[in-house]
């Protein structure tokens, strides 16, 4: 805990001072939301997609996040161009499964980027993650119908299965590698009424896997960064509009030692 | 006029209680715009629009929005798939008919919805709503050539000749389903100055149609709704930016007792 | 410098006046961002793309503005299809030349867009500029690697080359036609941290294009507005979120006198 504390602050800090630049292809809902975020949590966001292009673009890149929002299978094939790049060239990859488990198309893109692309970290509610595995689960849309603690056991089997990093977001998150278990107790219930709210926890993600090598640690900092945010939004917002040009003054404002000190993240 | 404010009540309060799923096939402009606004108001948006997604998804909804900005053919056909899907489960369809009357695409299109669809209510300015009879209008971009008085007869035949429930926004809002006219007062001159805002009316009356099976009762009251979130905005907000984040924030702080006590419904 | 100071205003004013309709063909980031943009000016957006529907849309236009991120193939087409019937109208085209530089998709769209549409104003970063001359440049995403400074010998060669006006944004700008060089140091660093400054810049070149036949004295005048609304919000917020807000805010409330009374324009 107090390691991930001090993670926490290391990697905000080399985010603002490297400035990396995050590669993403994801929905059209957020694209204006993620990019506004990344600016002020001090990364470099490019959005592109093109089937020409991605490879070009993730080369420059310091991670990639595929997102599944407003999905349709151009952009299916565009983002394994570039998740197979990014393995080749061993950049992280931040999946973010939105609305999998509700439909079809989604759910089996998801697998297939899971499949065919080396993912260090899946974002989602844990509807999303575990509808991976199971076919029992539907979403409605892209909310939750699972709480974290019903997802605890379920996802660390599925972490082992697949092969990587699980960052089940909710009321308080959960990260597993299979082995590890963290939990994450920063955020604000105003969270849930700003569109794209997972979608920027999921970018944000990126940005410290950009700068930290260890996928637990870069997605459980990166969600008590994002979840502060949101609590100090919430002290002076009691809306989701002015709470949502708070939190980005926020990821803009917060520092380092202030991460340090206010993370609640706890092992086990 | 009372009966309608305290049906005002009832929907607002019914969209906070089921957060009824609104899917949405829309603009790129809007999207998250449309979204944040649902969510504030504390409906459920999903935006999908794949071809072999749309069907599936409008099957979980209480209600499909289909909004025509940023058209192009394939998104026509992905509106129409799923606007037979939702004639067919029966589910409420709102069209926003966004600068029909100012090209042949855009015309083209929202009559060939319109003839394919069963649709609740189509929602617009006066210009792109009567483009849908007349070929003698034009529309400057998406701006309304027509006052709301000058279209009163001519939407309340038109709406007949449709069988289709239409609501006109303009200063003061008119919703008639060819019998009835309703008038609706609230709002404030500064929606004009804000991107969307005939979007986010369109998207309030399809969560109300979520909960009341009667058009022109869910139209005018979420009509009322929006341009009462507009009203409190402008108390407090003198510009465009200041102001849609005060807006979004009254969405969500608007009580029923409020919409009910400060509606401006009008019939005749 | 008076003369352009009372030019900056007698556009604002204009604007205002004449709600120039101004087509946007621009990337899924910014839609919202600079649709909002332009209604704060006064001036009114659409945004249209659709292969069958660009030529129709753009004769309605007071300006055309093309912007190439988030690119693909079938938008460069578009983009092509209005350049061409603007050109044949008359109609000013600005354009902006995101990421040009960066990869070999956004380079060859932007020199194959300038050769064949007649631009009345480029506006970009100095690399995405200078990347339409030489190989020997590469942007880190779409930020700059060159100073305005280094690049001001390279703009003035590029823009007689090139036969239009060049407008390259940075802590000043710079401002060419090949023979004239002016200088815009309006601006605030907290324009850097949020997404589609840079593409709003552009936008607002175009509104003023629609009203100002010079494109010189288009582009700097638009930059000191712009430019100048980011320094009004800089003296009130300190972080990006509440930063755009009032930004918006700043377009929307600027009288000409306070532009003209306030712009830092330099010839030479």
């Amino acid at each position: 805990m107090n390691n991930l504390g001090e993670a926490a602050a290391r990697n905000l800090a080399a985010v603002r001072e490297k400035k990396p630049l995050i590669h993403n292809i994801t929905n059209f809902v957020v694209m204006n939301t993620t990019a506004n975020a990344l600016l002020a949590m001090g990364a470099s966001p490019v959005m592109a997609h093109a089937p020409n292009e991605v490879e070009e673009m993730v080369s420059f890149a310091g991670a990639l996040v595929l997102n599944i929002g407003t999905l349709t299978d151009p952009w299916v094939a565009s983002m394994l161009k570039a998740g197979a790049k990014a393995t080749a060239l061993n950049k992280p990859v931040i999946l973010d499964p939105v609305g999998s488990g509700a439909t079809a198309l989604r759910t089996d893109a998801a697998r297939t980027i899971i499949a065919q692309t080396r993912i260090s970290v899946i974002r989602g509610n844990a509807s999303e993650v575990l509808s991976l595995q199971r076919d029992d689960t539907k979403t409605k849309g892209v909310d939750s119908i699972h709480t974290v603690d019903d997802a605890a056991g379920a996802a660390t089997a599925l972490s082992s299965q697949l092969d990587t990093t699980l960052a089940i977001t909710g009321p308080v998150d959960l990260v597993t590698d299979g082995k590890r278990i963290i939990r994450v107790a920063n955020g604000h219930p105003l969270m849930g009424y700003v569109t794209g709210t997972g979608c920027t926890a999921t970018v944000a993600i990126g940005a410290f896997l950009a700068v930290d090598p260890d996928p637990v640690s870069a997605a459980a900092t990166a969600l008590a960064y994002f979840g502060l945010a949101g609590e100090i939004a919430g002290k002076v917002a009691d809306a989701p509009g002015s709470f949502w040009v708070q939190l980005l003054d926020a990821l803009y404002t917060i520092t380092p030692q202030q991460l340090e000190a206010d993370s609640k993240i706890e092992s086990g």
